[in-house]
């Protein structure tokens, strides 16, 4: 027996857009293997928005972007203008799934959107991390309070299941280290220098050029991106109240060949680490190039890796690596968190 | 608010034991991060049972079998003699975790007390195969319909969570191939033949005094361990109905340091891998020594590691690795199972 789960999707960048064409082309097999049916009932980007209580088109809102255009053009139930907020207050859902451009400033237009589906008792999916850098405890106890779930497990390293892994699979268990490479453009920079030789501006031209790093590519060279994801890591799976400015972070921008090839000489690796430690009844948090031992589980991490290493009490020493080229694996991490809601 | 669970335990060998160990030490840590308190209201073992309707003090039946004494000696309750079915059919419980040894003619004892739980309606955790390997859709059918949970991700590689990537963290994704190293015992000896250039013979003996393989290692070293696991991940991860009988098995009794060092200099490191492929609408299944590319996710792992790489269609390739160094870990996952069903 089908269960229609009626939701609606707010950015239609590269992660909306990418889930819409998932959506479309795995509609009938997450019918049967998970009795779900995902109604899209409304969407919104900065052209406007789109509603319809029937459901708008997985691949008709997908082609549209693809043509450049907004989804306020929709035939029919375009509404030009409409705020992201306005739609998830107009819709009726089960579920709102949140992927605008992250904001760390006031996590708008996100943290609104969150909110008020949050009030209006729906679950919620998010790939966008600023509401979850800025309010974790405020938007997690709304969630508890109205019995729904806030899954965001694309949140920390695209597809990799950092979260979930922390989460579930450590369980019971104390977390006594985590260490991650959490941003793949940094990790992408850093392996270009170290295989090709080549130096961190022509590698960060090519990752620019790859798609892979933005025209200021501040957030991630300067450590932040990687910071964020600690933060939420650190709030979720360490269960630690952490703001941002907590932090030692430092970014790859000061590093030079000669440091990779000393680095190198002593048996070693540069690699930009996300590190959460034990120290008495708290963790130390940090982002900062790191001199990795050769044999460590990250070292070996390559142009499209990001990874994570949970060091804990009873459960052993974890590790996970994701090779993921591409951004489309962040729009699967938001449809398994959309799954998990019901099937988890 | 905190939350009793009531919980019969079958087997107290090394897995049954460590596990009330854990539960001893993070008795307060569970309260507080998950509002569950587990009360043990049954045990069995080979000497019989004991049942307290208040709950048996885990560290009490733990430290008696640390004394070489069955849990039929329990002060005041024991029950010497008692069967393990009998003492389920007679305790008031929630969830029932079965750690009896794994029996692959019949699956008992475990195969019938993990009947009798789920028809009484109990949640079952399980870190025994046996019942998993023999009767997975049976079983998984009756917890469905009950309306309870059936969880065992202790029974693929220890802690590392295997089951849980493959269902839960790939959910939407269409898994491609799954491959494996699923038996610690056979990785331990490849690595001391490969990095130590003793023989088969003498890395077994090693393995055997260090307690992780048995007088008998049959089970592990020709392979049937790591099948065992392969069908489990292939019925549930896989959706795939399997039976052992389906798979190609093959172990690492004939291997020589020849066969390896023909590896080696082809840049290649044999493991013996466990193998899903899919093939058509189908998956070959198969356990077989394997000459993997020396840059392999899984080519450098150690002594104590185990690993799994999925490789899917929208999630990228996700790899997972655990370094466990003797049996806790596997408690650790029976635990981190029993504290899913409520908080998962």
């Amino acid at each position: 027996m089908t269960q229609t789960i009626r939701y609606t999707l707010v950015g239609l960048g590269n992660i909306g857009r990418n889930l819409l064409d998932i959506l479309a082309h795995r509609q009938a097999a997450i019918e049967a293997d998970y009795g779900l049916s995902f109604c899209l009932v409304g969407a919104a980007d900065t052209s406007g928005a789109a509603l319809s209580a029937e459901g708008l088109d997985p691949a008709r809102v997908r082609d549209l972007k693809l043509e450049g255009q907004g989804v306020a053009f929709y035939p029919g139930v375009g509404r030009p203008g409409m705020s992201a907020q306005a739609m998830v207050e107009e819709a009726v859902a089960e579920m709102l799934v949140e992927a605008s451009p992250t904001n760390l400033q006031d996590g708008q237009p996100g943290m609104g959107c969150i909110l008020r589906a949050l009030e209006k008792g729906q679950h919620v999916v998010t790939a966008n991390k600023g509401p979850l850098v800025l309010a974790f405890h405020k938007l997690s106890a709304m969630a508890r309070e109205a019995g729904v779930k806030l899954l965001y497990s694309g949140t920390v390293a695209g597809g990799l299941p950092t979260i979930n892994i922390g989460i579930r699979d450590l369980a019971g268990s104390e977390v006594l280290k985590v260490e991650g490479i959490l941003n793949g453009t940094t990790n992408y920079i850093l392996t270009r220098m170290e295989q090709e030789g080549i130096s961190y501006e022509e590698a960060l031209k090519g990752a620019q050029a790859a798609g892979i790093a933005e025209a200021d590519p501040t957030l991630d060279v300067d450590g932040w991106d990687a910071a964020n994801k600690l933060v939420i890591v650190a709030n979720s799976v360490l269960r630690r109240p952490t703001a941002l400015s907590e932090l030692h972070v430092e970014g790859i921008r000061g590093l030079t060949l000669d440091d990779l090839r000393r680095a190198r000489e002593a048996g070693k690796v540069i690699k930009l680490l996300a590190l959460a430690e034990k120290e008495g009844d708290d963790y130390r948090l940090s982002v900062r190039p790191t001199a990795l031992d050769k044999e460590h589980p990250l070292a070996r991490t390559g142009l499209w890796d990001m990874g994570v290493v949970y060091h804990t009490d009873y459960m052993g020493v974890i590790s996970a690596v994701i090779e993921e080229k591409g951004p489309v694996p962040t729009s699967a991490a938001v449809l398994r968190d959309m799954i998990n809601v019901y099937a988890g």
